[in-house]
């Protein structure tokens, strides 16, 4: 049994993981820490939890953190995290970062975006984006695995085997992406109440979202030239679960017969289904269909669907994800796995709660 | 006092113009049909109207119709309207009809979108589009007017003032709404089942939706040209409420020179402040701001907000109704006040319900 | 018309007073206090309002206010309102509080359930609960009229025909009542979050709850002996409402026979209906119906029903309001309607807004 | 892997009942029966099930039933499950009914309160009431379990230890439970609409709810006297979960004296927490605190809380339960375990997901 730490447990993040954790076969929660619950049972904090985990909420330093557990998970929010993950890496533990810090590869991207100077820039470099249908093969030797933002995962996984295979025009990429309230965390803000999210919906950071940079470098990559999006993210009144719909432009008429492919709804659905061959938490819909929230929710799961608009010679993909486990802490136990070798979907397969 | 009749009143927009109208000081409800409720009283049928209005439900014939009232609102649905739309016309009634049946002046295109042969095509070319602060002067004068659709009305108030500049690109036009579920109406099918719908989100009828004709018409006619868009429709778990998010590209620099703008945020805030100037109904936010579904809750109100996206050169338009009033019953009850030469706003002041 | 001021005009209540009278033709709001918006208008501080009212928030000492207003609504919370009340009686002005500090009579239950020291009790007495239904003599020439509070207002009207009449046990009532999220104002605390509401259902101090001495004052001074109830309150998922499930046990048949009665539903449902005949806003169900919250929200009603429990003898009353409304704000207004002589229903006729 | 069949395998509790038997490490799902979707993949009917079960629904007669099954579950609704048991159980199958056909001893209650005549009387009294806490013994060797419904459940739980000690005058028993819209299956009406049952709330059902005596006969043979209760029901506007809120008077204190026991809090405490000794699914607060339906999603627990009303000499007792799992499916997984010899919890152990 590897013994394993989360750092920043109380949150909704740190949670999940304990939630998923307790049921991997090959893992034990060693340590689980928060300032604010320090001294308290994790089952007399969290009653959900009562009689599941023997443990009291610590407050750690790394060192003392090293000591009791092999590998690290740190659920702190951006900033804290970087204070943390360099001394964890230094004393030779493996660590999973939840939040933001690792992400960027260039930390004048980080500071433009997140108005921070970056303490530990020489670890963006080694560090992996730990998405694990596109970069498995990095995060099998990784010390630092970056976990992916909640956004990012969708809309990367949606938008990969288009860009990969050239079928889009990649300077027309729209991104419209809703959010259950769990997405921004546990914040007591007046914002966050009951009564001001529920029975209503709106957008926010109109072309200013954190994660638009982060979705811009992975896409870049796949592509290998300069992506830019437009990305808007919206606040559905529901806990959980992110559904995103990308619009873009068929690539020309032209490039495809020269591909010799004229992009039909078949065309595309063998596009991702291969893409996706063997991947155990992507699932691809037929075409014309929408993913739903609900059907992948409490699972690790992201369903894609798509639609032509033959009128406008546009794609239009829905993907669907919880955002607390592919989008966080599901995610981090898949890359866990593959940085363990352990089998990737240990612990994982479970199908969504309907209704 | 002007009589009204209601036809289809135990419908969710049909109760919503008695709700309404229950408080407008120059009309009088004198009929309201149902065949589901015939013979029961209003009060009885649905009680939040319990002591408000003391008229039974009844079926009837278009010519017992038009002895009743002076003034008529058809509530039905497609089809079942342009049953009883030209008998009542013919008696010299004036009608609003909530139905899409007169909303496209193409009887072709209606057949295309509603798989049905339009049996008074006729009328297509009088009867005029209700939108209020787009088409007013007409309605002054129409005897039939076809009340916009719910989506429709939040698009084109969104829209019409960068079309008609010519600030876009008007090929480049993707729409992203999302709406509540009295939007379907009160459909009695298992996708609309509570436990279907709560804690869910999703797209539907993907490049395929009804109400995209009908945008692009109008919005053609305010361009003088014919205009295309992308038009995704979602489902909130909420009741009430469509916020739709509207991408385009802006106009070329070379363009824009030409006209002696550079278009920036306080330039577009102008441009909406001026085209809604004077318009009760309207309400523009300012730059970066997002439209709150819960600020038009219960009321008449259409706000709009927008973005520039500099990074990519593309306006992020969003705008905010009810659904059921700006979007159906309110706007009809506009309506009925131009048609009847009353002050607009009659019987419509009244701010949302917050929270 | 009259000049009205509302003090703590920000929170739910105060926001929901401003938009009922708003539409009420006899008065205008020449004032409104928030510390927190002090000197922004309202209608940017709650965009739903936008268009509505050209008034700043102001930090006004209870001078200020006596000057500019000749009404006042104080929607301060407990123990702010006793802080200014006192000084605007003094300037002779007629003052609706909203809080929970003038409505018990005894200054030593207040300390016992408000842990608070009562500042001015000597205007206890000459305070008059505000329940018009059952006060409405002593609010006519009331200067300082105690608002209700939302769970006292849908229990006292539901209990109070079966206690006058001497149908009941009156030792045997249990009051099981749930509440909308704004029941308990606009507070940022953990447990209001949208997350931890949404999906969720408690009950919350159990025997403990502040509304239990105010609804036992007001029921044992009907019977005219001591009353003491079970009270549990709950959190109900949903943005406004309450609903009251009420039991007791009936009076025993050698009593109801001497009466002359056997307490049959038609028996029960006359009680009510004579009870609240030509009230405007009691709306009696017939025997067998629960009252549904959707039925009541956004408006002045408290809907009432009542099924006999044969097999045990109890009779369980049900009674629903909307908490913002009947609980409070537009109860508020149909006592300053009374208070200055208007016609009691003036602006407060609005059914609900169904769905 | 005992091979196990489900009837009527497309209805909420059918489907929880797959996903819960996915992670049963025992046995293998071999048929699924669902007549509206015979033919179809599970995964293409119900997509969160996508890639998690290889099979078809079926439409299969009894005796093909047991050609491919060891163990049968039927979640058909009542009367249905009458119409296929007794077969099964004379090919020597073991069933677990989940609807009410044989809960109910007496088939003269059974036909009172179902309005239909019981076609297999004979087998109600060797069936065993499902309630493993209570009747763990004679869960073991029955061939028929009739699955508890999921009001009684919690209720049961819940009053088991007051009325086993006599703590309590058990003629004073009164129940208010709410419980999330999924109670009521998958039904297509009206009544359970998106827009029928969101942000409202109402009690049904008021005095005449079938799960009345079900309740009343199993807490009647705890106390070896009859009992009766008022019960009254309320739809909650969520998809899962059930708190019950219990009332009953103290026992008097001439008796508890004689007891030797004042029924402090901490009494009661120790009173359920030396009845639920060892239970894995029940989980005892403390006192004055509330349950939550949040901390039992998913989860077949159920949490049990109390407080005393000292000024009325009552004991109020709060049970929650997830009505899919521990009020359904989960249930009756644990009393398959039972019946098949496995250790009680085997598939069973999981938190809730919270939020």
């Amino acid at each position: 049994m590897v013994k394993v730490g989360i750092l920043g447990a109380s949150g909704y993040t740190g949670l999940e993981l304990i939630r998923i954790l307790l049921n991997h076969p090959l893992v034990e929660i060693s340590a689980v820490t928060s300032e604010k619950y320090s001294g308290i049972k994790v089952g007399d904090s969290f009653p959900f939890l009562k009689g599941y985990l023997d443990l009291k909420y610590e407050a750690l330093s790394p060192k003392e953190i090293s000591k009791k557990c092999d590998f690290i998970f740190s659920a702190l929010p951006h900033k804290a995290s970087m204070a943390v993950v360099p001394p964890l890496l230094k004393s030779n533990k493996k660590v999973i970062d939840l939040s933001a810090d690792y992400r960027l590869k260039s930390p004048i991207v980080y500071k433009e975006w997140y108005k921070e100077e970056h303490t530990s820039p020489e670890l963006l470099s080694p560090a992996v984006y730990g998405l694990p249908e596109i970069k498995r093969g990095k995060i099998k030797t990784a010390s630092l695995t970056a976990n992916p933002g909640c956004y990012p995962t969708g809309v990367i996984l949606a938008l990969a085997p288009l860009i990969k295979g050239n079928f889009i025009d990649k300077d027309s990429i729209i991104v419209d992406s809703k959010s259950g309230v769990t997405g921004a965390g546990r914040k007591v803000e007046e914002g966050f109440l009951f009564a001001e999210c529920n029975e209503n919906f709106k957008a926010y950071s109109l072309a200013s979202h954190r994660h638009t940079p982060e979705i811009e470098q992975e896409i870049s990559e796949i592509a290998e030239r300069d992506i830019k999006i437009t990305f808007t993210p919206h606040l559905l009144p529901v806990n959980r679960g992110i559904l995103s719909t990308i619009y873009s432009n068929m690539a020309s008429d032209t490039f495809l017969k020269h591909k010799g492919t004229s992009l039909t709804s078949d065309d595309i659905l063998k596009v991702y289904e291969n893409f996706y061959k063997g991947e155990r938490f992507v699932r691809i819909l037929g075409a014309g269909k929408s993913p739903q929230i609900h059907n992948v929710l409490g699972s690790n799961h992201c369903d894609i669907g798509f639609q032509i608009d033959k009128r406008n010679r546009r794609i239009i993909v829905v993907s669907a994800i919880d955002n607390l486990v592919k989008g966080a802490s599901g995610q981090a136990v898949q890359n866990m796995n593959i940085m363990l070798g352990f089998e990737e979907h240990t612990g994982l397969e479970r199908a969504g709660i309907v209704p």
